[in-house]
């Protein structure tokens, strides 16, 4: 068996010299180089703007989305939807181990979910055995390859699939948030109300305890009231984070006058970054997991109001996030029984 | 004398709401708020976008570029370019000082140079006295005001103003550099031969002795020699930063097949990102100086290779930045005089 690059560029067809995602088309042949392993696919869980973009092209007609999906996956090699660009996830079982697989805990015939996108996975789809349109569930029959630098975590057996899929998209989000938040620290969490929102929330006020104090800010009265009621949040702002002097004020306002030490912002809107630098004190941290971030704006506008802060990109991934995250919805039940509720 | 918004919010005349940067239309009235200081403008040094678009559509009509520039600024209250959306930075001297002004080191009499951009600052220009379509300079009569919160450099006497300004609009970059970097790290600096690159390799160097190693990774020829000359890395490469995989053999080879501690990302073009996270070593330090960075590339290319980075966003602000930025060109005459070769 040949040993391939770590980061798959050994399986890229064309423009060589890029990295699996970025390629336009890869190699899915089913026979692994010796840092790969094999994965036997059950489900593909589609992002949700490339489903949603195929099903309207396809005027919601199952058999269609069926086609557009073999014959995206048969040209590029990959499940990257070439309008949105996305991909998703999958859950499958392992089949094979390269004998130079670094993960030594991984065993055939483990149930596993890809926490790399899909946009850059090696698969191969034999037959599409069903699709829900509703949830963006496609099982199937078919094949995928890990490279060796790619993520993944075990499938716990306590914990329903779907309901651990939905909290393992965001498991970047309340690891981090574990990393940054110390004993004491005074934090805002900004949409807190929505789904990596109430994660991190949780977090934060486990780390903060017991000196600490946690703020959630949040848009609708509706997610503040669920915050409440998890006791989820020290303090409740209600605010909309495109507003800089009226978060800025409100926070003051509930935190005697003073800023946070941490801040994390998990809204879903663009123009949310002069809230987070303004809520947070010099030499203080902003923690930047919306994807609606701009690198420019962030930059500019901190520099612009003379903050000294270090602002965080956030990375999806941190080691052990997939495990934290899992704990959560065990140690929580109301946060459990939330997330079958809404997402699940 | 009444107080203002910290931000400056208080001028802000449509819309409302937000702070004076992202504000169509600020009030440049000359009468000053407690926490406010006048300035008697003596120069503007216009953003080289947002010159370069007026130059263009005035035809280098020097008379026509004076016009506009004060269209604008009549307009907005602030020179803001509005197809740009850039502004510049300006030099003058301090004329009154706020009773509640937090920054107790400035005089009245002190030339001054703001370090917040002329998109956000109040400016009324009463003439435009020359103006120098070759340096982007223009000398005015006129008078500004920053905020609390604005940040300002007292310009030194022991070194030429243009050469100190050019120092200055990069003062952010070495300022980091040297609080990520630390006493036997491995750094590589990607585009350290540019403007910023160069203050970065040489704090680099500085903070690594005697057990770290600073590798420059540079595109041309020619800004590689330079490097080597002036002594500014231990490694240097050659490559195009754009290409992950050509970046990444390349740092291996100079390191023993081992990654970096921290990397300094000073290109000035897209799509380096993920050139700049397979360097870097798990646990690693990325910074994004780069305005071409993008957070989604980022954040993305990151978890698609399962790298626990912490990806830090360029702030262009940092305690002490400009003090220090001045201090190398102190130390350094080479870079001094390259600097006033290239840039003054
Ligand atoms: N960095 C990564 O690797 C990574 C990975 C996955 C996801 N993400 C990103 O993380 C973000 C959050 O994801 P999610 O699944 O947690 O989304 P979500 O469940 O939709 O939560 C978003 C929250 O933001 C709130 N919000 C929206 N507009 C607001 C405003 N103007 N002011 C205050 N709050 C506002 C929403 O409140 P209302 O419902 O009341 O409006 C909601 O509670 C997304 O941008 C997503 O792209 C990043
Ligand atoms: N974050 C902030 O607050 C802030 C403030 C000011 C400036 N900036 C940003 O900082 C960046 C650098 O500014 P600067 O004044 O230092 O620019 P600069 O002097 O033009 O330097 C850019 C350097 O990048 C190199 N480069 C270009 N393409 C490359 C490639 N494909 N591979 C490797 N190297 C490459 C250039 O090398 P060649 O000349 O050989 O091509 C040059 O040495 C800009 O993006 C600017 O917007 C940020």
């Amino acid at each position: 068996m040949k040993k391939g690059c770590p980061f798959g560029s050994h399986r890229v067809i064309e423009p060589k010299g890029l990295l699996p995602q970025a390629a336009n088309k890869i190699d899915n042949s089913t026979e692994i180089y010796s840092n790969e392993i094999l994965i036997d696919v059950l489900t593909l869980n589609i992002d949700s703007a490339s489903f949603t973009q195929i099903k309207e092209s396809c005027k919601n007609d199952a058999e269609k989305v069926k086609e557009r999906i073999i014959e995206i996956v048969n040209d590029k090699g990959k499940m990257q939807n070439p309008v949105t660009g996305s991909g998703g996830m999958l859950i499958g079982i392992v089949e094979k181990i390269g004998s130079e697989f670094p993960h030594k805990d991984l065993k055939v015939g483990d149930k596993i979910a890809t926490l790399v996108s899909l946009s850059g996975t090696p698969l191969k789809i034999n037959k599409i055995k069903k699709i829900n349109l509703e949830n963006e569930q496609v099982d199937i029959q078919g094949k995928a390859i890990l490279f060796e630098s790619a993520i993944y975590a075990i499938l716990p057996t306590d914990i329903p699939e779907k309901l651990a899929l939905s909290a393992l998209d965001v498991a970047g989000a309340p690891a981090q948030t574990s990393k940054l938040v110390k004993k004491g620290d005074t934090v805002c969490i900004i949409g807190g109300g929505g789904k990596s929102g109430i994660l991190c929330s949780y977090q934060a006020m486990k780390n903060t305890r017991e000196k600490g104090k946690v703020i959630v800010a949040e848009h609708s009265v509706e997610n503040a009231k669920r915050i409440k009621e998890l006791n989820l949040a020290d303090e409740l702002i209600i605010a909309d984070a495109t507003k800089p002097l009226e978060v800025y004020q409100k926070v003051l306002e509930k935190n005697n006058g003073k800023l946070c030490d941490v801040t994390i912002n998990n809204v879903n809107v663009p123009n949310t970054e002069m809230s987070s630098i303004l809520i947070t004190k010099d030499s203080g941290i902003v923690y930047f997991f919306s994807m609606a971030t701009s690198f420019t704006k962030a930059a500019l506008g901190a520099e612009g109001v003379g903050k000294d802060l270090t602002m965080i990109i956030g990375n999806g991934y941190t080691k052990g996030h997939a495990d934290l995250t899992l704990q959560i919805l065990r140690e929580s039940s109301e946060i459990r029984n939330l997330f079958e509720k809404l997402y699940a």
